[in-house]
């Protein structure tokens, strides 16, 4: 569907600029009954929380839940910006940032809002976060889990991260990462023939989240060096090489995958950029900006698997007579 | 959309099990007065025809084409089975052969058609190279070119493709490769925001591909473990990290990503695989099958990249007033 | 959805031109297991036979049945023309006929297939009763019963219709009439909030037929000149103006609706048209041509009223935890 | 698609309980660059402002707008409930009103928020109203005009209306009406084949609309009772029976359509209702309701055509090369 609008039965919408009154999200399609609060998604948007930028990130729910349960009607979530800083933005207003969208959106649209990014700000993957809240919470009626976590950091081990990225950021630079993710308690069965694979969603799920670059399932990128009685994962082995996937739908097993996110390009150091008038001018960007984004980007990965899953399992539902 | 439509607007249905009486597809919403033959369709066809099925392979035209251009109805192409073997399945009734989806189309029908991984079978991605065959023909009318070719067979590099094949073939064994897919003429712009972004349409649409388990755009997983001041691609510089896409369109050079092929599950070597009573069985796989697909997938990840760059085409149709 | 797809779960795309070689529909989403026979589709494509056209209108089942059932896979049908007559068209190559969509899919699609209507003829309606063949089997299993019958031709009750038809044929002239529409054992339940609307997408279904202008559900038309007290079903009372439907969602009684056809626009008397130049000329009509098409049109109704509410059961499916 | 979204390429989501905190829509699809005023939204909004209901209807754009133009990113627009008195509607809690959607969400949803009809009442075309002011204004730049005026109410002349609306009243009953609208400006060629016909998708907009039981276009139902010769406007004539849509595309002449809609089932006299023991029980229903709501229905007609519109109109860009 459309570029805003996630899923085919549990679909969510999202709304907002980086730098605008407010972000948030309408969900459409969540099954009536379920019980969930507004502490429980704000809990997930305090894990994906600025570090730079001063908001409480406080959602909350304009429609769709009543006496604490889910009416089968959209749910409306929303959350002000309360620490906007469009002044930082000033110098951006001709230039585009290296590695940013600002020239593509502008090319696409011929109008964009420069201020901090727009709607192609990280910012905007807080309304996932938001609906992935319910989204999850529906999956753990079904004992459905999804746990994101760091591999590693600028190609070193997660045990290293923080202090990696504090040598980075002191650089002026900025880090990149790999994210696994794990789905335990999913049901065989899930996924849907030919085009709308589990595999294929997920995939589209995690590289529409910013600064994915990549993703591989299961064995991955290794399979394609194996030969077909290493790759094939016997009845009674251990391995889990196809991720918990095969012909797109799932095995009842485990689903495993990798998330590839480039570094941010926000850097403090100086480069070189494309101004408006298609001229290379010098460019320190300066505000607010993560120097590596994959910490909190777990939540991120995390719902935008809850919504593919909560999808796939309505669409199950239609599977047989 | 639905599991066997592909597209928003330059829509495709496929159907079609690997050992009934034909596969097929329906195009619909390509644009009127487009210039198509016949010919062009099979000469696509062609590039993956079976090598141990005999199979011409013949499209047929049922509607939408008028005196050898589209009517922007829809366009229905048909492809005729002549050499099914069913016998050759009867002794996979109700064993689930390992690496394949046969245990989970079941688990998800509770009915399935077990000749030939019926509609999983990989025989279904000739509808896909039929109905890219019209994309590929609308995209050259914008200079869109779109070429995949084989990165690695079995970890080696392609120049050995063919001897690496054969090897493993004789082996009773199997092989997966990685393919690299390059699109040059695309115009900047192109992609949707948030959740329709370009990247996330063709990861999407790479891993609809039976035997895909990972993509990655430009710099890939390579970019996780870079530095922020190493993979801003610079305005003048020669890197292309972002494979051409930045925030989820198309940037205007060359877009690059690779596929990564499992290998084909299906080895002359005795393997243990479950069967429908989940016991632990003996099983050797006759039949005819691809000790590699990668060479004759080729036609598939361009087809579905030229759908899916068709589509958006279409959609950025509607960006601005 | 697009043009001809219809259907959000249980998926309809239908193809083919009136002298083209075939025509035929793709079935997406139906649920696997229902039993269901080529007979039972010949039996309802018999219903609708053409007067005037020497077709069998014997269907093929090209994918999506395996022994007798459903697979939950795409169900292809088949249906070849084999009495076409392109020559009698030739001299509506460059002439709009009035009343028909030879102007307004001209300046749409800036070319056409002149040759009987090409696809916005009625012969496309083939598909839909292929179509519904199989949503009615599938509703059956759940004993909801759709029965459409001829309330007027020509503003005359139905028992007149033969005699009526057979006149105003001989005038060579042609006649409209009103067909109504009742669905006995629909649960209630059925329909989706705001824009889905049960008596919303009947519209839609009915309005997409060719020669419809106008649908009433219930009182229609005569509710507005109610009152409140009149037109309010009471729990115990016999009325059902609200024709089995409050807020778009199903009652639980029997749904009933009325549906306006034009008479078909092509008449043997002689008549003035656009050309192509946009000059006035003299047409008198040739071919093939029905004098009135309500009672050929029974099974369409019901066929697009089955495609709508197989749709709405599985999407009810999704409605609760 | 779902049941609160609305539109395919022009995409409008609505929200929000008619006591809850909020109500509002995303509009997801509106081209870049349209100049749009919060004013003039809410100078629609005025023209559908509650009699009964002491509410400002002030819209709150969120995201979308920038600098007074549209970014081509989603158009949040919201609007609080400022006069909501849930103690009215306690006596409800029990008992399904006659007429009303009570009985048949609590049969979908198992649950309910009753408290005025909750997402069922008419408040929620606020929202429309409010989406398609901007889809009016996306038309404006094409110079197509929408007008829904008053034909009759309760049988009578539109000139009467205010003086019979005035009389029921006093009786404690409600009265019904039929609009009709027509649209000026349109160019030839809009609609989509088949399912996706011009009066399709108007059908589905106006049967959306929750007290509209009937609809039909140009000569509509009387057209059923003309001959042929008589139905058919010719070319140079006077006539617009075909209600300028051929084939379920446009003409380029103007749209007409007439929408009937009941009384409001919500009358001061006493009734006879169901309850939730399946109990008949007596009611008089109080709170604040419309004794006619066909005059404040005009805004809604309009706005459910535009939205109807603007989505034909993007779509149609992508009908040729």
């Amino acid at each position: 569907m459309g570029g805003n609008i996630f899923g085919e039965l549990f679909r969510v919408v999202t709304f907002g600029e980086s730098q605008g009154p407010a972000l948030g999200c309408v969900i459409d399609g969540c099954p009536a009954g379920l019980e969930i609060s507004v502490e429980e998604i704000a809990s997930e948007l305090e894990r994906r929380r600025p570090v730079h930028r001063n908001e409480a990130d406080i959602p909350e729910i304009l429609s769709g839940i009543f006496e604490g349960k889910t009416l089968g009607t959209p749910i409306a979530i929303l959350v002000r910006n309360t620490d906007c800083r469009p002044q930082d933005y000033e110098n951006l207003l001709n230039v585009y940032r290296p590695g940013h969208a600002d020239f593509t959106w502008q090319a696409k649209y011929c109008i964009r809002d420069h201020r901090g990014g727009g709607r192609s700000s990280g910012r905007e993957t807080l309304c996932r976060v938001a609906a992935g809240a319910v989204a999850k919470k529906f999956l753990s009626g079904y004992g459905i889990k999804i746990q994101a976590s760091i591999c590693e950091i600028a190609g070193k081990g997660a045990e290293q991260a923080q202090k990696i990225i504090e040598e980075i950021e002191a650089e002026g630079n900025s880090a990149g990462g790999i994210v696994s993710c794990l789905v335990t308690g999913l049901p065989a069965g899930l996924g849907e023939p030919v085009f709308g694979k589990l595999d294929a969603r997920l995939a589209a799920a995690m590289l529409s989240v910013g600064a994915v670059k990549g993703i591989e399932f299961g064995a991955g990128f290794a399979a394609a060096r194996m030969k077909g009685s290493q790759n094939n994962d016997t009845p009674a082995g251990k391995t889990n090489n196809c991720g918990g996937i095969l012909g797109g739908i799932s095995t009842g097993g485990e689903i495993e995958f990798r998330v590839a996110f480039k570094p941010p390009p926000s850097i403090k150091k100086n480069q070189k950029a494309l101004d408006a008038n298609g001229k290379i001018v010098d460019l320190a960007i300066k505000g607010r900006h993560d120097a590596c984004i994959v910490p909190r980007a777990l939540p991120v990965i995390e719902a935008m698997t809850a919504l593919t899953l909560a999808d796939l399992i309505l669409l199950h539902r239609c599977t047989t007579l």
